[in-house]
């Protein structure tokens, strides 16, 4: 088959799916997981139902690649944010790339760190991704679509950086990284979800710290 | 006025207030939090709703207590399988004490988030902590009530032990206890409620490690 589509109407698919994407984002914002529907979608988008069924099984389709869109603005605006300095931000920006290797382990996880304390601070992305995951936490076939899909390859970013570290000589031997780069997310998104205490940039600066240095006291 | 009550009627009364218990968390398991009504607690538990609105003013106040009530019960039973060793379990058991003080200060921890992760791993517990852990993280009004009546009583036993341990000079100088439990309950609370990978004494005793000494070589 050949592809009929030409640049206008591929132009009109990607307004589209941007219209799906936003749409989606705001239902699941407002009314929950459980009671966005495609119908519902459709009706914000100003698509047809059709339209949806085209191009996503389900509404977990949906809204999985609405939020990885969503996390790739986030990021890219966190980055824009951070001026000159440019490259890095948080890694749920998904395809956006490594963290940063510039030899030196705690100001590469500072860095990104403070970037994803930006982006859970974003109302943008706190009201949809707190919808997802708490739908996550109570229904586990969308919780591993969630972790499969979006929260592990973000994860894999830590787990190359802490490798990189371990092969430069910057990690205690015998470590795991995939352990280990959960004292750096774990309590991030302790914070974030149970909204315990607020989340900062010193905040982030302390668990680099106590998670590279250890709470023992060195001699 | 004076208690007018028998030891008879206030039998009666525990035994009530058990059945609410069961009822509240046995429906917010099965329904999750916004179905659960003081009205199906109260068919279920097969008593009055003005015997609830007698106790609590609200389907919040219902479940708080009754997932203190679960939660003390399942620390009781993490102690007694702990046999002889007895003391202990997890901190989630509300009143039920503080994180024991051997002098060791890791094997302290691995000794209570084992306990933690064995609660964590219990069925009866999991479900409806899970559907309240959901709801805080959407609701925020929901979310501060369940911190403060049962998340931050237990993280002020962690912050007790670790200054002890800080006036027994086993802490680096200048640490906030109050964010060095984020790395112990951060990826616990991490794993249970995303269940990214399997939540085991093992991985519990990882984090202990990871965190008392660091990730950074030690001299």
């Amino acid at each position: 088959m050949t592809d009929a589509r030409t640049p206008d109407s591929s132009r009109r698919s990607a307004r589209s799916r941007r219209a799906i994407h936003d749409a989606a984002l705001a239902l699941v914002d407002e009314v929950g997981y459980s009671r966005t529907t495609i119908e519902g979608i459709a009706a914000r988008a100003g698509v047809g139902k059709q339209t949806i069924y085209r191009w996503w099984p389900s509404k977990a389709a949906v809204l999985m690649e609405a939020f990885l869109d969503l996390a790739q603005q986030a990021s890219a605006e966190a980055a824009g944010a951070e001026g000159a300095e440019g490259a890095g931000g948080s890694p749920s920006g998904g395809g956006g790339g490594a963290i940063p290797d510039t030899g030196d382990l705690a100001a590469d996880l500072r860095r990104v760190l403070r970037a994803t304390v930006d982006e859970m601070n974003s109302p943008v992305y706190d009201g949809p991704a707190r919808a997802l995951a708490a739908e996550g936490i109570v229904d586990a076939r969308v919780g591993a679509e969630f972790v499969e899909k979006l929260l592990e390859p973000q994860l894999r970013l830590y787990a190359d950086r802490l490798r990189a570290a371990e092969a430069a000589g910057d990690l205690r031997p015998g470590l795991d990284p995939r352990i280990a780069l959960e004292l750096f997310v774990g309590p991030l998104t302790h914070r974030w979800l149970l909204r315990t205490l607020p989340l900062t940039h010193d905040y982030a600066d302390a668990i680099v710290d106590y998670a590279v240095n250890g709470l023992a006291p060195r001699p």
